[in-house]
């Protein structure tokens, strides 16, 4: 089983190239998207997706994920074995959610070109050329440590984004950042879901964690979408696990006007 | 064999979530996506395509489909068998179009929670909670009266689309309602093709059946696009079985300006 | 395995519909989407797409490719065979870019009714009744020359696309056309890789070429993306094989404003 995400859209051929070259590799590979519709090189999007699906697949499943605007520099490209699957892709922060909850068993950068699909790779398609059939070759059976020279995986690039951090204890409450808008206007915040107290809580969603923030929003949390009228606000953990601000069938992200990167705080009440 | 039917989109891994979960529970089940590009919430434009999928698949396929605003409310999760096939999905509506062709044999409200995820569903995202573990299990030979409390099939939501009648039979005329506007802006009403005279006959698109609708439209039937000019509208049964409204290498939608509700009259001239 | 091309795009089911058709005639047939989220109509983007991803598949890949204008008229519906697979849809240069690389070995058009979906196709939607069919009945290995009336391959239509041609010998120039432009906004002309010169080398775009363009836009060639700082623009031979003209992390086709049919001239500088 072969998951991919990238950031090649839907209009071009490209996915499709990769998944030829898989098929040629490994015939019988069984292929997942995860998503190809990323806004072009956004690798905090694709990360998101990354870890919001990696939970869901059966061990051994390989991800193969390319948002990958360093392709032709010196960033590295590796293969990461997990307890429940493989990682493949560039290394740019990308994999860096999925190794906040899972621990690498070994890490390897891809330098033995037997795996690749063919020695000399293009300076602007890896994920056709060396991705791509290094996952399919995991898919069929090949160790990790033959892919390339093995590497400590506390060396792999980790996320910009600023981690959830608790601010007090008395009322409880955790400062952290909007980390993923997603389709229906959802902005999902990086504190997790049990954080949230048994008590009265809101979220507070705002440009920069200033205290003083020309006009934070503050929105009551709730259990499900539906606790609140149509068109209103509602904080809520998500179905992914982490506090999320929504609109009951609406758009939170068109509502607060918010971007990937603001603070969101969760406050006890 | 597993149908996939959304409201999730391209750009977010919800999708492959669900495929994750089925590949968990059912390894070898084969699945092929219906759309997951609808409108967000949109109950009509799902059970359009549903309806319009569903004759061409294999006897026995499972139809998972997740268009779910009330997630978290009181509707019904349920499983429909049809002598073609089995549904699965939120109870609102999106199996009405199905319905108006197949006779259901049978139909569970999904509350046997051994064929859930867990025992624990969370309240927003019953797709990947509730029914796409059924679905795979359905896919596996699981009975569909093991999943929970049989329920009357006529109790199933029904569509809020007007349903198309017999205005006249001399000169003959029918009026339906514009269900669906595809992607190439043709506007496919709910009256069946086989209504459609052996005389000459004419469509009139108007917001409101009036008789006296400021600008109604009146288009021409022939028997195929290429029939008229490129640019020109024209009225024919279209590959779905349904009367449409559609613009020679154009969007009618987009020339008369119609959305989804307005009055289609069918009329012989 | 069947690969399946479209301008359908997502929100309908209307791909789907044929999947769900080759699935009860090849239950175990493997099928890869291309793409399906052409521009409606777009042959030229049809015909690039399907040249880009055709060289990567297994030997006896079935192609089935459906950008279908003319679907009613007359135009002939075909299947190819090649050394490295087949080509199924409609005559109206989709395969003209395909056929530039890969010699035909036989063409039919596609007459046999026996292999339709049934003895009366409709109008308008030939993918489903025609085209689907015949790619599943080949994927089961039924004979190319079953399907139909044999045909000269030499009279299956060309793209309407100016070829690259020489300028002059030195200093070396060839002009070509822009034959697409992809989701990352690289330009993409018709001229092959292998003729960028050992020296230095440039490319120029334009409207028409006439020597004297109010504005032509002059990009230096370069190896790679990242060999001009973010936000600039490079010429250089993409992953396709084409010469093409990017911006670093941007697009070229929005800082150029250029459209599929312009000039691109390569030329040693």
């Amino acid at each position: 089983m072969i998951t991919l995400l990238s950031d090649f859209g839907s209009q071009d051929a490209y996915v499709a190239v990769m998944k030829g070259v898989i098929r040629t590799i490994a015939p019988n590979a069984q292929m997942c998207d995860l998503t190809h519709a990323l806004p072009p090189q956004d690798i905090l999007a694709a990360r998101f997706n990354l870890m919001l699906a990696y939970p869901y697949f059966p061990v051994d499943t390989v991800h193969l994920a390319v948002v990958d605007p360093g392709v032709g520099s010196e960033r590295r490209g590796v293969a990461v074995q997990l307890p429940g699957g493989f990682l493949v892709g560039p290394d740019n922060g990308l994999f860096s959610g999925v190794l906040q909850w899972a621990s690498a068993i070994a890490a390897v950068s891809l330098t033995n070109r037997q795996y690749w699909r063919s020695e000399e790779a293009s300076c602007t398609f890896h994920g056709r050329d060396i991705f791509a059939p290094v996952a399919a070759h995991l898919d069929r059976g090949v160790s990790l440590l033959a892919l390339g020279d093995r590497i400590d995986p506390n060396t792999l690039v980790q996320s910009a984004l600023s981690p959830a951090t608790q601010l007090r204890e008395v009322p409880v409450a955790y400062a952290g950042s909007l980390q993923y808008i997603d389709r229906f206007g959802n902005l999902i915040s990086n504190i997790p879901g049990d954080r949230v107290p048994n008590s009265s809580w809101r979220a507070v969603v705002e440009p920069v964690r200033s205290g003083r923030s020309p006009c934070p929003t503050y929105v009551q949390g709730h259990r499900t979408y539906s606790d609140v009228p149509v068109g209103e606000l509602t904080a809520l953990v998500g179905s992914h696990g982490w506090v999320e601000v929504a609109c009951n069938s609406g758009s939170a992200a068109q509502t607060i006007g918010a971007s990937v990167g603001w603070v969101i705080v969760l406050e006890a009440i």
